[in-house]
């Protein structure tokens, strides 16, 4: 006998079980935990696999305690006076400068892709073994110095360890894994069942085979500086291509590091580092890089109006661009949820994470009468008593970190003003908010505006600030109608009590990505993500994402039991050139057809019939 | 005891099988056949899909031996004189006026997009068995009247009445035929496995679900004026959506029956026909189609230098656009191929179908040395016996027609004599042909040039025209390198005896389509088709094709096991704003993250125990 006893919290449980059981049933059953969901790999019991030991030096910025100068005044320029080919590094919620670096000019592009192209030609042939050992030393890297990247995360945008606990690493241990135990599969040969036609359906058969693009390419944005840098990074390694990667200037002093630390795993590996490379410049030079001709796809993740001119530029080369841009997405309040209290810290998370600055945030809570006012009342207690600030020391408690820049407060407040001028009650902030210890910081004050419609300019433009917008529903139909009234369409959430009822308005919401009594859970999942309407086109994440780096080649080839008995493509006589008899040869093909395709027993027979006397 | 007596030409088989066998054994097996192959339709016992019987009234230039008078001068222009919005329309085999078109204007594009959304909002909610019912009767009509629409190709395109028949109705009834019997099972939702994370990967569902995009746009090239025109319309019906097809000006006359008789189908189904509409301007209008906002999705299939114009134009509204362009394909022929002779007539037929216009025609022949010689003295000898013409009316014995226009004529003229001025040899052809019947018709010679090298323009450029090309490869290394030594990748051939071999050297060919030992049979089969490099990008085709003119929209929700529980998706307490205590929270995801991802057995143990006691 074996006494099990668990405890958790004050609640404890005891339970006695003979060892029989324990051998033959909890064993097997714990290990088949074990593999299935924490191993997860092909190959997990083979050690070619096993995650390499990294040593990766930590800079002295993104150690706690650390003092920098602050850079003054507190406008700060990023560029550097006198040298625009500059990028100065700084930290928007305290302003310490963290560095100063130099564009990436047109000649290194040009370098960085010819590097990579060589790479690229080595790496195809890899084995996914290898493929996964890489992913998995990132992994166990990220898992055994959380901290040391967060902080570098965090004193590079601005945001709380929190904020970058759950929205860089946690999504990105999660994109690992999933690539690690499902990315094989994934990109094997895809069979497809051959053609309807019953002659040649029998003859031939047809396969999809994934094979790497080459050198790609990702744009990507600065709100989650380590989570969207390595998520095209690790979907193109997976897949077996070679990847440049153009970053923000916002967070190029993180970003540098980000890289340099795949280029350790990769060099720890013996895989030439150029694989990956880190790419910066201001807009005068990115048409360069987006019109290069050693790219051979392209993901943006950005804004609109970046969005419309890497796409004009990447058509010169008629590169793909895969475009993921921002929403206006709703989350839709039903008037059965049952719990509002634990609604509420769903909507805050999704609302407020990185100070707003989340292309899936919550843009527009749509809340029908029965739960709008009491609602509106916890919001207004709980937000008024959050706290901003910079946590990286961890001295004060925080809610809210610092936004990336200042140069959109105007437009946030512009926002705002025009929402109340048609009626809307603005109940906490709406303003930048100066920081006693770091006036230099990017702060904006947490802000809820409620009674908003469909008038003002903040139900149509997306914020990427830290802004609850509450509008209220007539009836199901109305919030339907309200949540698509957008130009956007990224994501929604819905939540409520009918699960038939919720799942119907899932499917009449026009967005890319739904949420069922849910929030934002689509970035941890394995499902593809991408928007449509103004939010973009095309997938990352998921199979999509990965099959989406690959040329799919149909190859058409013919059956095996074909080949043994040596039956080959050929032309039959009657259509062979030169043609003996027009007539004939009319009559063939048209019988051909009618058998192949007529599902008319007696036509069938009639074709079958002229085909045995070749068309005659 | 039946006695089954078959006959084939002079060959005879006679066998007697008993009664028991034969209703208990072959009738099955039969009927098995007749369900599986031959009406292949999810729900193909239910007299609800029947097709309706259509009466199309067939245009006089259609029915043999019309005499249409013939335009002079043999130099016709597209445009009529002084009518700049006025298409005319002559058959560029015979030269006979077809008629004269109006070109669609800006605000009858308007009106038009306007329309399909309208008929869209109801079709989309349409049952998969309606839309099959509409498939089906299309395809009954087809069958029924091969003839006819074989014919109304001919007159407008100038191609035999084979050529019309394999390449415009066969690829069409394949098309229908897998819709028919696979869309369906295609456009079901997707399940996708649960997060790689332990804990929420038993919390969570996700999948994927598939939904119309609306109104979308298809710009096809005139080379297969049905084919083409039906393909997208085909797949943007079965997917829910309404399709305007811009046709090009060559091929109008042609374009707009074909339309009508798709919204007569829809119209005889008691559906509203503005679901598919047809459209026709010059390029100074065509800006405006491709960068309407009403459109969600284009498929261009055409060429090059039009491509990057559409691209660019559909970028002003985010539009994603599938580009379909031309290729340099090559068919590598190995030393062991065993039929030479058989051999040959594929290559001919793949590279003289449609006078040489085709997007996958044979472009380059790369022969290894053993064949090459042999190859070349077959070619030699069955190209002179090439007659050219007209067989509409099928008075002559025909090989080829005419091309759709003179305009390339100097282009390709000039192609020969490049490569002959650089050493290559001209055989056969490479000149226009004045027909002493059809003087008004475009003719080009058939082509036979051999000994073609890189250096030479017709190695490289797109020939699209009755030009067999040959080229010698030194091995196979050779062959491969030259095959892909283009800026196109739009498919490639091998031929060869050893599977293993040919297989792989499949797989380093850089294209989007590969037929093993055959010839564009990817046209046929249920594959996706489309190009990489400049090729294009994006698939029409096969599931792809239908999934691309669908929202891919990513659904998560709990489990319904978790629903049955009551468990939602709630913040825990450590992270719920306010941050009671922001160190706490810290190890509390910190803690997540590690009993997510890692998978060392102890850390995950230690991640536990302080999940239990909150972070703490």
């Amino acid at each position: 006998m074996i006494l099990l006893d668990f405890k958790f919290h004050e609640w404890q449980w005891q339970y006695q079980i003979s060892t029989t059981f324990f051998v033959f049933g909890i064993v097997p059953f714990v290990f088949w935990v074990y593999a299935r969901y924490i191993t997860a790999s092909p190959n997990k019991y083979n050690k070619l696999e096993e995650p390499v030991k990294l040593s990766v030096p930590i800079p002295a910025e993104a150690k706690p305690h650390w003092k920098g100068k602050r850079l003054y005044p507190p406008n700060l320029t990023i560029r550097a006076a006198n040298e625009p080919t500059k990028i100065q590094s700084y930290c928007p919620a305290t302003g310490q400068y963290l560095g100063t670096f130099t564009a990436t000019t047109r000649d290194e592009m040009n370098q960085q892709i010819a590097n990579a192209k060589v790479a690229q030609k080595e790496w195809k042939a890899s084995s996914f073994s290898l493929r996964r050992q890489v992913l998995k030393t990132l992994s166990r890297f990220i898992l055994d110095n959380q901290e040391d990247i967060a902080r570098i995360a965090c004193r590079d945008s601005g945001k709380t360890k929190l904020d970058a606990s759950m929205g860089e690493i946690m999504v990105t241990l999660e994109k690992l894994k999933w690539i690690i135990a499902h990315g094989e599969r994934v990109l094997r040969p895809s069979q497809r069942p051959g053609p309807s036609n019953l002659l040649i359906g029998m003859m031939k058969n047809g396969e999809v085979r994934y094979e790497p693009l080459g050198v790609v390419a990702a744009l990507v944005s600065w709100n989650y500086p380590f989570h969207n840098l390595m998520g095209p990074i690790i979907a193109a390694l997976f897949t077996g291509n070679a990847i440049i990667v153009k970053c923000s200037e916002q967070v190029i002093w993180s970003s540098t590091w980000y890289i340099d630390l795949v280029r350790l795993v990769l060099k720890s590996l013996e895989i030439d580092p150029n694989l990956v490379q880190l790419c910066c410049c201001y807009a005068e030079d990115a048409d360069h890089f987006t019109s290069h001709p050693g790219l051979s796809h392209i993901t943006f993740i950005g804004s609109k109006p970046v969005a419309h001119k890497v796409v004009e530029s990447a058509s010169k080369e008629l590169t793909p661009v895969v475009v993921e841009l921002g929403g206006k997405d709703s989350l839709i309040v039903l008037d059965d949820v049952k719990d509002i209290e634990s609604l509420s810290s769903v909507i805050l998370r999704g609302t407020f994470q990185s100070a707003g600055q989340n292309c899936i945030g919550v843009e527009r809570v749509i809340c029908l009468p029965k739960s709008y006012e009491k609602l509106v009342e916890i919001f207004t207690e709980r937000i008024k008593e959050f706290r901003l600030g910079s946590d990286i020391d961890q001295l004060d408690e925080i809610d809210m970190g610092a936004m990336i820049s200042d140069n959109r407060f105007k437009q946030l407040e512009a926002l705002v003003e025009d929402a109340v001028s048609k009626g809307a009650r603005l109940i906490h902030g709406g303003k930048p908010y100066q920081h006693p210890n770091y006036p230099q910081g990017h702060y904006f004050e947490p802000t809820l505006i409620v009674d908003v419609d469909p008038s003002m300019r903040i139900f149509q433009e997306e914020v990427f600030g830290p802004v609850l917008t509450m509008i209220k529903a007539n009836d199901v139909d109305d919030a339907v109608n309200l949540a698509n009234g957008t130009e956007y369409g990224l994501g929604n959430s819905v939540f409520g009590s009918n699960f038939r009822q919720i799942n119907e308005i899932a499917n009449r919401l026009d967005s890319g990505n739904v949420a069922i009594n849910d929030f934002a859970t689509f970035y941890v999942a394995q499902l593809p993500f991408g928007g449509i309407k103004k939010s973009g086109y095309g997938k990352f994440g998921g199979e999509e994402g990965l099959l989406g780096l690959c040329v799919a080649k149909s190859v058409v080839m013919d059956k095996p039991i074909m080949r043994l008995f040596g039956v080959a493509t050929s032309i039959p006589p009657p259509i062979d050139y030169p043609i003996k008899d027009d007539k004939r040869a009319w009559k063939f093909v048209s019988s051909l057809n009618t058998a192949g395709y007529d599902t008319r027993v007696w036509n069938i027979i009639k074709a079958f019939k002229k085909l045995a006397k070749g068309g005659a």
